[in-house]
């Protein structure tokens, strides 16, 4: 990479900080700009109905001749899942390592994308040259398999950015992260370090995932008379090759059930990320050829996800499973924050069914604590920090350990979505903002669903509704047929026949006194009404159902 | 307590497990019934719109010449909360501790219940006699003063019920727990022990109270040159005490916010639980008066509660504080489960402004861990095991604890809302079943609320209403207005005007087929209409609106 001392580089995160899990970071110098990451966030609580929210792409569609492509650090949905939306708007070439790639082939042939996107595979230690840009590739280690930290040289200067990681001296599969190449990075100079902050607010290290693998295989040991059904993260394939070797252990056959968890343990298995023993797996349909105790299944539902494997089994409304006094049920996972009551339900009903339901110690994150944190810092030594991944307090707490560390204050960046961050070894500075935004998916509407909408649906679900309906003659405004009210999710009407009459001559009252005094401006009708019907109904209920008017002509 | 051979108690829970925290139980023998505690429950996150829930009392009310009183075990919600509501229908003695009553004689002030409730205060180690009952209060530790745990003696034999603690040795207000008198009542033989279940799943002991003191005055003398304002339960009167002595030895001024935090606080302070230094405690207005770093300000608002004071600062709307860059925030609670998104949501929003928020390790648990709960069994060494007081998960815990020390899985009863459990020293068995249930508080409605209204609110929240209007000609079924389509919740109009007029055309032509076959059973019509719609509509946007057809005559 030559150097140009008068270049500088755009960092401009496009989600992120306001749509959690929404991971897409354009980096643009000279004529080229790279997108890292591609991902999507989970609706929030208050967004009723919404069944995800993906990147407004305003920025790359106006910048779409300089892009040289997608680089993907990893395969989890908040870095992949938005790519199919946006490969339908733009043509994009990916690059990513193998595994990843292989899940993101999936989305693409269930778009009809694979045709027309350009896709690269590369490894670990290679790099790519995109544009002005060149971009390695480096081993860490996470939650699923392939994850990357990726070094981005630009003629402005170095940027490394570490992905989603943990430091895992002891994988389970391949190797730890490369720890000697962030050194080596670092000592040549790195102009800013990117680096998740999901665990930043946590002391300590974060356990390798093969001793969660111990954890298992006691489990097996002290259960060997009962069947055992675990539910893990379908995208943790190290997790699901541990438990494969303890059942391999103990003589138990391998029921996979979930989609994501067939589709995902599928890829990760025929491109050699999974070790399977011959006869081991079995299909679901053959359960019934085995004894309990010689089987365990591995499931989706971790999450307590309503429609998942497990939660169903949980609910008793599984096709083909049937939890019985006895199972040994394990939750190899902890909650992810706002999931802990639905967790909760799901081993409520599992209890309720007589299953021993174990959930404590079977997990460790994929996300680097403070002391791995520490540790990249002092590799990497670089100039500015810029913290990723993560909520605003996440982020606050890995500039802490940045400042901590030495790096001044007005160095330590944190980016809002659209935020443009001009860089190059000498200064850094936020110089603009770009248009950014997330999209609500509901269904199959793609940004159909706004503020007002939500703002409805919310009121909707507080109260219900009031539908007073009437027909006025045309011209002469006289009543042809109504005020008739009726009303959905606000009181159950057989109980409280006296207040839907009284609501009733509320609205006659509030009519009759438009009509004495001839207003003929519906807009005026259908507010009287609205606001006398509204009063009555707070007096009587203190509540605010939505109120709807709707006056016909006849 | 004469003993009677003869004799046998029923223990029947009138909610609980179905509904968690609405603690009511009866228990029943010879002629006389008395009531420990009367909690209510907060809504389940599927209760849209619902505020609160409280107990059926059917029960009570078949057998109110029987009851001989309620005797409360401390003062939460869970276990107070709906007494004003059952006291309107049903005129019951209440027995308990003085801070349980000053907290009670608050409700029952604000619902003109004062004059016609008999209420008498009982220390810790007094008795009471109702009925063929004699109740003794026992000394407890909790997160709030003036817990009591209950010897419940009657001609059946003796049953100990913990209410809600931990073992504080070291408590910052008042005794440690009367492990003695624990140790002598179980000496003496006790039938039945129901314990509190909450913390069952977690290992170890729960730290003292008064370890969080000391953590308070570290961060107190950490933070001498900024304002700092506390966040923690209301009711925890030993928590603003000691927040209270680090603000005096610091030199602060201390003002309460929050309207439930200024009215216990009130209260625990009149009846002397609290020892509030002269000039120490000031009022909101007055603290302009103060430099910012010589006050503290002790707010309610831990748990997010998005109308509590803290929420309304976090985002700004609070009428009189607003935070400063540099200020202290303390969060002397932890999330309780299904509030960390929130508690989030307020952290993120105080970082936003600048403030430093700290909510690591300020808080201990009221509730006894799994070592807590042996040394309670093995001092009452009951015969049988009730476990009380949180998910069948807990109760679950508990029951293995129970197991695990020595008594047989056939003496462990995990109860039911309604379960009766009849009881001598010799067997006990569930024998047969109550009326019970929660009823719906929405706003001034008790009970008009119901899984009909529920099911269409959750409707209504997901993807909306669509309503259908028009108006047919008496007699003739000639379409004299409409058919109009107005929606609520399901697109952005604007947006999406094809679509709409799609639907509108569906409808005119599914009408027109009904009136061509001549189809006047408005039913019928109504029927029609909803499928034809409601199928065009999944198939374009794959989402399921309410459809309401309402169809008026002129």
């Amino acid at each position: 990479m030559k150097k140009n001392s008068e270049a500088k580089l755009k960092i401009i995160p496009l989600g992120g900080l306001e749509q959690i899990g929404m991971n897409i970071t354009a980096f643009e110098c000279e004529d080229s700009i790279v997108v890292v990451d591609c991902g999507l966030a989970f609706p929030e609580d208050d967004m009723l109905g919404i069944d995800l929210v993906i990147p407004d792409i305003t920025y790359l569609k106006d910048n779409y001749s300089k892009i040289k492509g997608f680089v993907i650090t990893h395969g989890h949905e908040d870095h992949i899942g938005a790519l199919p939306y946006v490969l339908k708007e733009l043509n994009i070439p990916i690059y990513t390592t193998k595994l990843t790639m292989g899940l993101i082939n999936r989305k693409l042939e269930e778009n009809g994308l694979m045709k027309t996107t350009k896709r690269k595979i590369v490894k670990h230690g290679q790099s790519i040259n995109l544009g002005c840009f060149r971009i390695e590739f480096i081993k860490t280690n996470h939650s699923i398999q392939d994850a990357s930290a990726l070094a981005i040289y630009s003629p402005a200067g170095t940027v490394v950015h570490t992905g989603d990681f943990k430091v895992d001296y002891t994988p389970v599969f391949g190797d730890a992260i490369d720890l000697q190449r962030f050194a080596e990075i670092g000592k040549k100079g790195v102009m800013a370090l990117m680096s998740d902050s999901t665990n930043a607010e946590r002391r300590g290290f974060t356990m390798s995932e093969s001793t969660v693998g111990k954890t298992i295989d006691n489990l097996f040991q002290e259960h060997q008379n009962t069947r055992i059904i675990i539910a893990t993260f379908a995208s943790n394939v190290d997790r699901v090759q541990q438990i494969i070797n303890s059942a391999y252990k103990y003589g138990r056959k391998v029921i996979l059930e979930g989609r994501s968890m067939v589709n995902v343990i599928g890829t990760a298995s025929e491109l050699g990320y999974l070790n399977i023993p011959e006869n081991t797996l079995v299909e679901l349909d053959q359960i019934k050829n085995y004894p309990p105790e010689k089987t365990v299944l591995i499931t989706t539902g971790s999450q307590g996800e309503s429609m998942a494997a497990l939660s169903r089994m949980a609910a008793n409304i599984h096709r083909k499973i049937t939890i019985r006094p006895g199972d040994t049920i394990i939750f190899s996972s902890n909650p992810i924050p706002g999931n802990e009551k639905a967790v909760s339900k799901v081993i409520n009903e599992l209890n309720e069914l007589g299953a021993e339901v174990i959930f404590q110690d079977v997990h460790v994150s994929g996300h680097a604590c403070q002391e791995e944190l520490k540790l990249i810092y002092s590799l990497v030594q670089p100039k500015f920090a810029i913290p990723v991944h993560g909520e605003l307090r996440h982020l606050k707490a890995n500039a802490g350990i940045a400042t901590g560390l030495g790096i001044p204050k007005d160095n330590v960046f944190i980016l809002r979505s659209g935020d443009v961050l001009e860089l190059n070894d000498d200064a850094a500075k936020i110089v603009g903002k770009v248009h950014t935004g997330g999209i609500l998916v509901d269904g199959l509407g793609v940004g159909d669903v706004g503020n007002i909408v939500l703002r409805d649906r919310q009121h909707l679900a507080e109260d219900g509704i009031m539908i007073v309906v009437l027909t006025l003659e045309y011209h002469s405004n006289h009543v042809l047929a109504g005020p008739d009210i009726v009303s959905r999710g606000f009181v159950y009407v057989r109980e409280s026949e006296g207040l839907m009459e009284e609501a009733n001559a509320t609205v006659r009252d509030a009519l009759n006194v438009c009509l004495d005094k001839n207003i003929t401006d519906w807009g005026k009708i259908k507010t009287v009404i609205k606001d006398s019907l509204g009063e009555f109904v707070w007096k009587r209920t203190k509540r605010r159902p939505m109120i709807l008017p709707i006056i016909m002509e006849a």
